[in-house]
């Protein structure tokens, strides 16, 4: 997906609160404000939203010295998601579809984003998951994954967050194990998991983790490590999680399901729903 | 009033909004977006947010070439706003304390303000009338204005938008009218009332109107001129309307009394108030 041009202002918004959740100097503060707007004025546009992210934060990691400014935020929804985990498991197991209820919590799940709001509480968390099992599903998009999954061989999961993967493994654990192969960001981009969350959730100890190479809160696929890009290639079927995937991929010729909850005006304009609501979507019939 | 770095992304949005109004031409749509953000990152930050305003709307006339873009919005609410004025005014005189009232609906009034939305609806003006006439008022600043309007001589009432300046007449209307200069800016900025739209609301009839000579959406006196300098001088009371003028006259060393209804968090910060509250308040006590 291309950058439209009311992302700009949003992504200027974006770093700054970065910046500001990484140091309290207000000079730097200024200092990757001048440089995300000059960056932005120069712009391609045909870039997607993800890859000016990237970009911006290499300025910060740059002028701060910090690596991880999200490190304290992804522990702690880790932990907070790995509490809910039980309780989680038992409603997937105890209802009449758990393949359907895994669905809508994995997506549920995707709430646990710092790329477009900067502060997210473990109550808005609770909110969504208790939304998520009754609001609006395609449902023939259901049952397309449904059939997908049956029929691939090689399944590649790229996950999205921290928090989220807890989410991510309790789909994961009503799919064919050993089809799957789960991805996490090569290394620290906003609250994305990277391969220690994987860790910390034990999604390592259930299927194969493996990490993309870049550092971009999405998959742009020629900034990805060579060894990623051909399991991306070799699998029969990908599942991305969350709207940095959606932004980096919906353009690729490759049968994709994304799951997501829209969290800006612009995705949910060009997806037509609304910000918030549960998306399962496959483009790969309409190619 | 500095601009806040919090200022910047809003004012790129802003830009957007007011080219998209302008003209359909995506491309100069772009244009302007990557002039404003060139020019942002280079900035004077202790410049106020209107000063930014004001040359980002050079830009857009210039790309352009429209001078009043948002000429049919300030004619769509003078006429709105003069359908009110009748049932307004009675309001006012059959209030137990027709000052107050008047005062109230004036701030009221400063909803008409597409400097921060870009869309208004005739409904949000109604509700805002109606919340203004019970809403928390400071009264100790109320009476510190009652005060302030008997002891002047000579009383300079900046005036911000069109549509809104129906609402100062009314509040005019209860003041001293001799005493009363009333200015418009010099040229079209945003919906910013001119001396046309004073003529349609028959202010010219009412009192003495000048035009400030200036196109920034506030009042930046080194960009007045001179003769408006010189009636700012001479007032012994301003009167100053909206968020615009409280931006550029804030630090005035002056006996103003400002009135708006804050539009943005950073100001309501800035108050110490909540947005769309109603503010009434000087400044002179404090130096």
């Amino acid at each position: 997906m291309k950058t439209y041009l009311d992302c700009i202002a949003c992504a200027i918004r974006q770093a700054l609160d970065s910046v500001r959740l990484t140091t309290n100097d207000e000079q730097i503060h200024e200092q990757v404000l001048r440089k995300a707007l000059s960056f932005a004025s120069k712009l391609d546009f045909q870039q997607s939203p993800p890859e000016i992210t990237q970009q911006t934060h290499r300025f910060i990691r740059e002028l701060t010295g910090v690596e991880d400014p999200y490190l304290e935020i992804k522990n702690r929804f880790n932990k907070s998601a790995l509490e809910m985990y039980p309780d989680l498991k038992k409603r997937i197991e105890t209802s009449s579809d758990p393949l359907e209820t895994a669905v809508r919590l994995a997506i549920a799940g995707n709430i646990i984003d710092f790329g477009v709001s900067s502060v997210i509480e473990q109550s808005q968390v609770e909110e969504t998951i208790a939304q998520s099992l009754t609001a609006p599903l395609d449902k023939e998009a259901l049952e397309r994954f449904r059939n997908a999954i049956a029929e691939a061989s090689d399944i590649l999961y790229i996950g999205d967050n921290a928090g989220e993967i807890v989410f991510d493994r309790l789909l994961i654990e009503q799919l064919p194990l050993e089809k799957i192969t789960f991805s996490v960001k090569g290394s620290p981009i906003l609250n994305d998991a990277t391969m220690e969350d994987a860790r910390i959730v034990s999604l390592t100890d259930l299927v194969n983790v493996i990490e993309n190479g870049s550092d971009a809160p999405g998959t742009i696929l020629e900034d990805c490590s060579k060894a990623f890009r051909q399991r991306f290639d070799e699998a029969d079927l990908i599942i991305a999680k969350g709207q940095g995937n959606f932004e980096t991929l919906n353009d690729v010729n490759k049968n994709i399901f994304f799951m997501l909850r829209p969290k800006c005006v612009v995705l949910a304009r060009h997806l037509g729903c609304e910000i918030g609501s549960l998306v399962l979507v496959s483009y790969d019939a309409k190619r």
